[in-house]
């Protein structure tokens, strides 16, 4: 079968680091045979909202949502256009109407990049984050009361549905049972927020029980964050609610050093539509058009595509190709101390698939 | 005039480190001619809920309501009764019933204590977090609906104030304005929780004017997390929610590998109740009644509640002979590496203060 993928750099260097993320795709895709079409979409950018005072077109559900994937760059540039118009407009839309409810990030320190931690070595640390993606914290139920007066408050409702909080375990539990340690460890706040929290609490309980292969723990997040850096060899499944999620996933790639090269895939795992493979960094206005920006991000996440796929091998081949080339000094990018531009890292990549 | 401190040890190393803490005050009191008077307490204990059913006496406001402070051990001891009775029916009662609306910790890196970052020495690391300690997140406004269905969900509202954002931005921006970085960083995370957040950052914005002699700055608290463990010496004054500054009064500590030691304040600035002090460790039923509990969290307490008394050289006194102590291998407790007992490294910063 050939995959259609659509193709969404957006913003900033998303730009820059797409046609790496591509070559090096193309170059997987050769090697073990697996056959890809790209097709290249330029809404969900600060360009597109200029030109139509939208970020995306009315049908972009008719033009992306068959696709098997959409692999994208980086969308946002707050100086010219507020966050909650490019990023509610475009990327919370797809994780919502795409039901994508599933926000996986690797946590894994690779050769070559330095971590902030004292005395971790690669193979030390290597966990995955499963992020609740649709509802939580991020809801829109709240108001505004008693305005521009001193009684003025104002309320945000965190919603936990059965449906949203069983699906996201079970997602969990079962990569947890896939793994050689089998071990999930599940995010809350129960001592302080004491409604959602339990709540969640209560669920986890109910889902170990079909799990019964799989050790599970429970962390309150504050503790929890204090043992990302205090022990990060501690975890291997880490699952926590949309805001927590958020929150462990950009502090695990910090404490591996790597947030400038993190993937991540924002998932349905039913396949009813397409699943969204971004870098955690986002469109950096401040080094776009130098040519400089690390491609690894980019190059990662289209591994974890290949993966979604059902395409195992091509994905691991690029994670292997990424070990490969992190462990080259000169064929880094300069924020890891090396000296390559965007387009000799990606590249040093494409060339080490095989 | 007399000082008049509550003193209550609650349960498990609670018990232990306290006797250091009031050691060092009245060795820190008779050198700078302060005046403390200490008033026992059982109650907030295991043992009273097992004898009274209940974690206080019905009259508890007016047993330790008029105190000038109260000197805190720790509460909680989840295998035998849960967290939500002893820290709802204690601490978290003490936060609201006094008004503590301020929860302060320093994140401060010390002599003699392993750092879990890379290359960081002490004197890199010392700013403080100011956390909102009465509302936000941790409100009890919610509930559940279609229990046991498949439509079964929860909802918990956060809840923000204008006098209760305002009065804690307040509370920070002054500190900010007496160090001499001035410099204020505030966390929230505005592209995801996209009311309440929002109206805090506003709340900062119209604060900010009131203080034009501070820097100030924010970030969502994903990447703020990240740049505790990557640069923590970009901070000052870190001022958050309940529940940010929650998470980020651990991190902190834990960045500084000083979670064992790290001192907290409850504070009513107004001073119209008593302020609480208290180590941030708990009671650690697992290392309880063996006489090893590192007791600097609660001499570290004992200094801070000197300071908001208003007695600031006898505080600083205190600290400087905690740095003294913590220098020293022998002195230190066995959690740092050392081989005191809680009493012999109580007994060390006692005879260290001048
Ligand atoms: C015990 C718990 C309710 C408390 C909190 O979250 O406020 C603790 O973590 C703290 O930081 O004092
Ligand atoms: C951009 C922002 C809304 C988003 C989030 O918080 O979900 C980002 O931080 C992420 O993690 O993908």
């Amino acid at each position: 079968k050939q995959y259609r993928i659509a193709v969404i750099p957006g913003d900033g260097i998303g730009k820059e680091v797409m046609p790496e993320g591509l070559r090096v795709l193309e170059a997987a895709a050769k090697k073990h045979g697996v056959s890809v079409h790209f097709d290249h979409f330029d809404f969900s950018s600060w360009d597109y909202y200029e030109k139509h005072g939208q970020m995306m077109p009315d049908d972009w559900k008719e033009k992306i949502g068959k696709h098997d994937a959409i692999y994208f760059g980086a969308v946002g540039w707050p100086a010219k256009i507020p966050d909650h118009v490019s990023l509610w407009g475009s990327l919370i839309k797809f994780r919502r109407e795409f039901d994508q409810y599933v926000n996986l990030r690797p946590v894994r320190l690779m050769p070559g990049v330095p971590s902030p931690l004292a005395n971790r070595k690669p193979g030390d640390i290597d966990f995955w984050v499963v992020r609740e993606n649709t509802e939580g914290e991020y809801s829109s139920v709240g108001g505004r009361m008693f305005p521009d007066t001193d009684r003025e408050f104002v309320t945000q409702q965190t919603v936990m549905t059965r449906t949203g909080v069983d699906r996201i375990l079970k997602f969990a539990f079962e990569l947890a049972q896939s793994r050689p340690k089998k071990h999930l460890t599940s995010a809350t706040k129960s001592n302080g927020i004491s409604i959602t929290m339990p709540y969640w609490d209560e669920r986890v309980e109910a889902m170990a029980k079909k799990f019964p292969g799989v050790k599970w723990d429970k962390y309150h997040i504050d503790i929890l964050t204090a043992n990302f850096v205090l022990h990060p060899d501690w975890f291997d499944v880490v699952v926590g609610s949309n805001l927590f999620g958020d929150i462990l996933s950009d502090l695990g790639p910090a404490c591996t050093g790597t947030i400038g090269i993190a993937p991540s895939g924002n998932i349905n795992p039913e396949r009813n539509f397409p699943s969204v493979f971004e870098p955690v960094h986002g469109s950096a206005p401040d080094i776009a058009g130098q040519g400089i920006a690390n491609p690894i991000g980019m190059i990662w996440s289209g591994a974890m595509m290949f993966e979604h796929l059902g395409e195992k091998e091509a994905g691991k081949s690029i994670v292997d190709a990424i070990e490969r080339t992190l462990a080259e000094r000169t064929l880094r990018t300069k924020d890891l101390g090396g000296n390559a531009d965007t387009t000799a890292c990606g590249k040093a990549v494409a060339d080490m698939v095989d």
